[in-house]
C-alpha cells in the first residue's frame, strides 16, 4: 500500500495548533509536514520562525503544494469559509471546529459528495476518543439504539470540581479556562451548546440523521440551583451534563442535552474532570462504554493526527447511514423525560405542561421543586424553562417513548 | 462507493454461528447471505433446511460462488487448514478463532501479504469491542505505551461470581459454561491461555510485535488460594485476570497474563460478569478505557458482522506497525513485577529468585505468603510457579523496567 505524503496548511496556532506541531515532530512514521501557518494576530510572539507564518488565508488556500488544510481556529464563521473554499479547491481538510460543522453539516456533506474531497473531524467530538470513525465504520450494520454520554470536557471539569471538591461554580469555571479546557466563549460550554453541536455530529454518524443544532433541546449547567444540588446530594446522586440520542419505535428519534442525575454505580459517574464518556447501546453488541480525555491540547491533537494518518490511506467518511436510515426522523413530541424542576415563587412551571406530576415541595426558606414527567418537545417549548430562577435537571432514566403519542 | 455483495461459506453452526445467522437476517443493509454451512455432526438437529448444510469442507472451499469464508469452528487445527486454504484460493476470511490465530500469526500475515487476500478477526479479541481495528487504524501514529485489560469473559464471569456473589469456583465455572461464555475446553480460559492468545493479537496490532503464545507468561485463576482471596478481601482489593503489554525504555516490551489485585476505584474494577475492559495509554491521547461484552453469541456475531461490512468496502489490516516498530523486542528479563505468593510448607518459592522480599507470613493454620519483587522472566522460569499449592497474584502496579538490567 502506498501512503501519500501530506503537505499541510495549518489555520490557527493556539493551544491545539501548537499541540499538533509538537506531536507531528514526534511522529516521524507519518510523512506529514506543516508547510505554512495562517494566524490572525500580527503581534503575538511565536515560538517558530516568522517565515512559516502568514496573515493571508489565500497564501494557504491558493498554494497548490499544500494538499491538506488543518483548520484549528476559533471563529466558526471564518472557519466555514476556509473549509468550504479548501474542499472546493480539492484540498483534503481536517477540522476540530464542532460549531462550524454542526451549523453547516448538510452543505459540507454535499460538497464532499460532489467533489470527492475528504473532510475529517474526529477531534470535533470527544477529542481523543475515536467516536466518529467507530460510529461510521464499526457500528454501521449493528442496530444502534442509543448513544449517550458526557461529551463536553469543560462542564464535566466544572461539575466534578463542584461535586467532589465543593468548589463554587465561578472558581471551577475560571480553573477550566486557565487549563485550556473551556471554549474561548464559555457560554458555548456552560449553556450546553458545545455538547449540542457535538450531538449533531453523533446523530449524523450514529443514525444518519442530519439536523440543525436548534432542532435539539439544550439545557446547560448555569441555572442549576442550590436546591437541585442539595436534592442530588440527599439522594446520593451526581449531576452530569448528558447528551443523548435514542431511537424510539416507529422510526422516530429523540435527542437532547440535559443536566442529569446519575447514580454512583453508573458508567457516567466514573467520568471525572475533563474526561468524556460515551455509552452505545446496540441490538447485538449490547452496551459499550468509551472513556477518555475530552479536552486539552495533546488529546485533541492526537485525534487530528489520526485523521491525518487516515488521509494518507485515502480514508473518507461514507455517510452510509444517511441513505440506509432515510426513514428516521427527529420527533421530540414522541419522547418524554422525568425531570426535577426547582423554581422561585414568581416563576413556577405550568403544571399543565406535565403529563404527570409526582412530587411537589414548597418552602419559603429552601425554595420550591416539583418532579414529574414531561414531553421533550413540550419542555423545549415551555416559556418557563428559560426564566431566571428556574432550574431543570433530568432524573435518572433514558428518554422514552410517550405513552399516548 | 460501490459495495461488494458477499456470498458466505460458513464453517461451524454453534452458538456464534447461529448468532451470526440470526443477526444477518436482521441487517438487510449489508448485502450478505450465507450460501452454505459446513458442520461436523451428521446427527445434530438443525433449525435450517438440510440442503444448506454439508459435511465436506471442499464443498465450501471449492465453490467459486462463495467469495467469503466465515470460520467459527472450535477445533483450532482444523480451522488453520481451512483458513489457510481459503486465503490461498483468494477467498476473504473472517474468523473468531484466537487460538488458531495466535499459533499461526506469522504465516497467516505472510499469506495475506503474498496474496492480498484479507483475513479479519475483530471477534477474536474482546468480542464486540472494536479493539483490533482501533489499534490498527486509530492508534497507528500516537505512541502507545501500554495496553492492559480484562480480555477473557469467562474468567471474569467466574471471578465476579466468586467475589460479589461469594459463589464457589466450581459452581461459577459451571454457570459460565452453561451460559456459553466458556471455551469448550475450559482449561483455555481458566489457565489464562485464551487471554494469552488474545494478547498475542493485541501485541501485533498495538505494537507490531509478532510473538508465539509460549513466549508470554500466563498464570490462570485455578491456583488462586483461599489465603490469596482473604488477603485481597482484607485489603479491600478485587482479583481480576489482567493481560498487559507495556513498552519499556530502549525498545523493549514486556507482556503477560496474571491474576491481579485491583483497587475498587480502578477502571478494571468496573468490569463485571462476562464483560471485557481494555485500557490504552498513549503519549498524546493519554489514558482511554473501553468496556463491552467479551463473550456471548450476539456480541461475538456483531463483531463478525462488522468485519463482513468492512470487507464490502475492501478493508484489510495493513500490519503497518510491524515495519514501523521493527526495533521493538520482547524482553521479559527487563521487566519486574510485585507479587503475592501463597504456598504450603512443601512448596516454598525460592527467595533467591526475588530481587526484593517485602513481607513474609507463616501460619500453620492459615497458610504462608510472601510479597516481593521478581523479574518477569525469572517468574516465568521458576519451577515453584507451577507446583500445586502455590498461588501467584500480582499486586497493584504495572509491569515496570527492572532497576538493574
Amino acid at each position: 500500500m502506498t501512503r501519500t505524503d501530506l503537505h499541510i496548511g495549518l489555520f490557527g496556532f493556539g493551544v491545539v495548533g501548537q499541540g499538533l506541531h509538537a506531536v507531528l515532530a514526534r511522529t516521524p512514521g507519518l510523512r506529514a509536514r506543516i508547510g505554512r501557518i495562517a494566524v490572525r494576530s500580527r503581534t503575538k510572539p511565536r515560538p517558530l520562525p516568522a517565515e512559516l507564518f502568514t496573515f493571508d488565508k489565500n497564501d494557504l488556500l491558493g498554494d497548490p503544494a499544500l494538499t491538506v488544510i488543518v483548520e484549528l481556529i476559533d471563529d466558526a464563521d471564518e472557519a466555514y469559509l476556509i473549509v468550504k473554499e479548501a474542499l472546493l479547491r480539492g484540498k483534503a481538510v481536517v477540522t476540530a471546529n464542532k460549531k462550524m460543522l454542526a451549523e453547516h453539516l448538510p452543505e459540507l456533506i454535499a460538497i464532499q459528495q460532489q467533489t470527492g474531497t475528504p473532510l475529517l473531524y474526529e477531534a470535533a467530538a470527544c477529542a481523543s476518543l475515536p467516536v466518529i470513525r467507530n460510529l461510521e465504520e464499526y457500528y454501521d450494520t449493528d442496530l444502534l439504539e442509543s448513544v449517550e454520554g458526557i461529551i463536553n470536557g469543560s462542564t464535566n471539569y466544572i461539575l466534578t470540581a463542584m461535586h467532589r471538591d465543593r468548589q463554587p461554580y465561578a472558581e471551577a469555571l475560571a480553573r477550566a479556562q486557565a487549563l485550556g479546557f473551556a471554549e474561548s466563549n464559555p457560554a458555548l460550554d456552560v449553556e450546553g451548546l458545545d455538547a449540542r453541536n457535538k450531538l449533531v455530529l453523533l446523530l449524523a454518524h450514529a443514525f444518519g440523521l442530519v439536523v440543525a443544532p436548534a432542532d435539539l433541546l439544550a439545557v446547560g449547567i448555569t441555572a442549576i440551583s442550590e436546591l437541585a444540588t442539595a436534592y442530588a446530594r440527599e439522594q446520593g446522586l451526581i449531576i452530569k451534563l448528558v447528551a443523548e440520542a435514542r431511537r424510539l419505535p416507529g422510526g422516530r428519534l429523540a435527542a437532547g442535552v440535559l443536566p442529569t442525575l446519575v447514580r454512583p454505580g453508573h458508567e457516567l459517574a466514573q467520568v471525572h474532570d475533563e474526561f468524556n464518556g460515551l455509552i452505545t447501546q446496540s441490538t447485538f453488541a449490547d452496551r459499550q462504554f468509551f472513556l477518555g480525555r475530552g479536552a486539552g491540547a495533546f488529546p485533541t491533537a492526537s485525534a487530528v493526527l489520526s485523521d491525518l494518518s487516515a488521509l494518507t490511506y485515502g480514508y473518507r467518511y461514507g455517510y452510509k447511514k444517511i441513505q440506509q436510515n432515510a426513514h428516521l426522523a427527529l420527533a421530540p413530541d414522541a419522547a418524554e423525560v422525568e425531570v426535577l424542576v426547582t423554581f422561585d415563587e414568581a416563576n413556577a412551571p405550568a403544571e399543565a405542561d406535565f403529563s404527570a406530576v409526582h412530587e411537589q415541595f414548597r418552602s419559603a426558606q429552601r425554595g420550591n421543586y416539583l418532579t414529574g414527567t414531561i414531553g421533550l418537545g413540550q419542555l423545549a417549548r415551555a416559556a418557563w424553562l428559560r426564566r431566571p430562577g428556574v432550574s431543570v435537571v433530568r432524573l435518572a432514566g433514558p428518554l422514552r417513548a410517550t405513552m399516548a403519542p
